[in-house]
């Protein structure tokens, strides 16, 4: 795992999840003030961190990024709001810095109070603990996770002139927890110099092709967060061609982490890559994508090993984008099973047979002749889904 | 049953459908030329029968409808168009009419051709068997079935001056069929002397309380079909009020049948009414509550019997409606759960045995001081759900 400079992780268990042998809590700490751009849940029921971290990114001087799991702080009211700021001033505390300099993420249950004295107690030890080696990054990214089955973690490294960059990202998210929605969180950080509002320019669109482009079930959280962070740790600040390269490669890590979600969504059998091409524009290929990846008709049939094209293609027909249903073409694993307004001839035996030893399936839809794009994924829709979110009591 | 003046019914099986002890074809003769407005899927992947009728309807004077399920007729190319040519051509032979003056109706499988020997025999075993009385109609009502758990018939009379004036309905469609998307087809008589065009804005106004506001999955069919057909075999041109009073009495009939539908969904557990109240206007309230009826997570949750409010207000937050979330006020089955950004204490357990107790779970939100108000039904989601839809193989 390589890490990149100028920032030091903990990971501690704070005894805010009922199992006392997971982590719960993170404390990344920049060695100085580090440039931080934040992208947000786009819910209109926003958790307190979110509102929190809204307003101090971006910024060229943030000196912590405190994390709980174990409790969103979400639908808390003012004292959930009052508690963010307590859990930051705590951090702040440890790092030695203003309580405004520290960014603060929560998830887990929502509408409970967090557990304060052991969110409290928890940052000290965290304080206790931080250290700039892989282990504290790992560490760091266990106490991210709710009910994902397994860390999330991607890096790469790149050379710019005589310099070795590093990329880092730490993820989470499962397709869905027992009791609320999930979170999707991540930090993504590079000992990179490049300022806050660079950052936030090439972070917005770096989110389009990337985590913008899972979706389990289209349920938005409150607390969903993204945070890119740059150091400043190695070479001077990069010329735009330099940009470049850091963007297709940070693309590339996102990407890494943004597919683990619907890979460990709960109860998934299968991961979906809908790919929508000759659409009249971007926009309208994500819709159709979207509205494929969102029916539970077609979620089941790839549950079922079932190359069950009249679901695809009527979910095509029901996305509310204007085409010539005639011109619709659709391939299944790379096996043409509809064109021309009518199915192909195939073997559906071997068809369901590969889809049985494939857990990436590919569905890809040609809606025209136009350059519009989009590719997204998602997850299948299984019986062990429907149990773990219907089968909990308030 | 009261069945309508001016109409004659047959139900049979033609051996469209496997199994040979279920009805699968449908014939609906008025005696004369009769006025009908229909309504059709806005999917852009269309069944041949679809538009053959769109093309022949409104009209004054339709001689007949035949259906058929266990085939839909859909995917199905030009030799499609050209047996739903056929089909209306059988009917006309048996009723003694023009081709053209017969609609064509079909759900079951797609991308296989009509068996049209067996679709030629059933309309002759049709003919012969035609008649106005109640068994008739229920036989009729019987042949639109597919996976559907039952029948779906309503029928209400009203005295319009010293007349009685019959409305009666048939419906299908369950929540999902194993092979294919469920289609939802009906075809609402009455014995009013009511002209096409009428017909058509009544019918257009009808749909959006009722048939429009119930979704299992949101996956529109590519056969969806609503016919209102009125013989005017009693009495004379209804009046500006006597029409009112008529589409008043018509929508309890098509609400009737409206939530036979998610009532049936497969393997559905609850039925939930969604009523939004307080939006800005009635088109953001409905896409408030499509957007709480399509999450699986609030699904799930009325599934496991759970009181989950943090799914349902925050499924309200990611609707893409611009709303002040502190306004969100939410009740289910009458007790609220939620109000000014936090939630309300209630006894968890005692709603939960509620919710096991009620099959109609009722859902009610306020999201502002607006005027905006929709109500919408839909079906949970269940182990069962998934089952029937995964576990088929083409």
């Amino acid at each position: 795992m390589d890490v990149p400079k100028g920032f030091k992780f903990a990971g501690v268990s704070a005894g805010i999840k009922a199992d006392s042998s997971k982590k719960d809590m993170t404390l990344i700490a920049p060695d100085g003030p580090c440039a931080v751009a934040g992208v947000y849940t786009q819910n209109l029921v926003v958790a307190a961190p979110v509102t929190l971290d809204r307003q101090r990114t971006p910024s060229n001087s943030i000196r912590g990024v405190i994390v709980n799991s174990g409790n969103a702080n979400a639908c808390t009211g003012q004292q959930g709001c009052a508690n963010a700021e307590a859990m930051a001033a705590s951090a702040a505390a440890e790092i030695g810095c203003e309580a405004e300099e520290v960014l603060v993420m929560s998830t887990g249950i929502i509408g409970v109070q967090l557990p304060m004295e052991k969110i409290l107690d928890g940052a000290r030890h965290l304080g206790s603990l931080l250290g700039g080696d892989g282990e504290s990054f790992l560490a760091a990214a266990d106490g991210f996770l709710t009910t994902d089955n397994g860390r999330k973690i991607s890096s790469r490294q790149i050379d710019i002139g005589s310099e070795q960059i590093t990329i880092a990202g730490i993820a989470k998210g499962a397709g869905m927890i027992g009791i609320n929605m999930a979170t999707f969180l991540s930090v993504v950080m590079t000992d990179a110099k490049i300022d806050a509002a660079t950052l936030q320019s090439i972070q917005s669109r770096v989110i389009q092709t990337t985590f913008n482009c899972v979706s389990v079930e289209g349920h938005t959280s409150t607390n969903d967060t993204f945070l890119l962070m740059a150091s400043g740790a190695v070479g001077n600040s990069l010329s735009a061609d330099e940009l470049q390269e850091f963007e297709s490669v940070l693309e590339e890590v996102c990407l890494d982490l943004a597919k683990m979600i619907p890979a460990d969504g709960e109860g998934a059998s299968h991961v979906l890559e809908i790919e929508v091409s000759g659409a009249g524009c971007d926009h309208d290929a994500r819709v159709i994508a979207e509205t494929v990846a969102h029916s539970n008709l077609v979620k089941t049939c790839i549950t079922g090993n079932d190359p069950n094209w009249g679901r695809i293609v009527s979910a095509v027909g029901y996305a509310g984008i204007d085409i010539d249903a005639d011109q619709i073409v659709l391939h299944l694993l790379g096996q043409k099973l509809f064109e021309r307004s009518e199915p192909v001839v195939f073997n559906a035996a071997k068809m369901s047979s590969a889809m049985r030893n494939n857990r990436e399936i590919s569905i890809q839809l040609r809606v025209g002749s136009g350059s519009g794009n989009a590719k997204i994924w998602t997850s299948d829709l299984t019986t062990d889904y429907v149990v773990f979110n219907a089968d909990y009591h308030t």
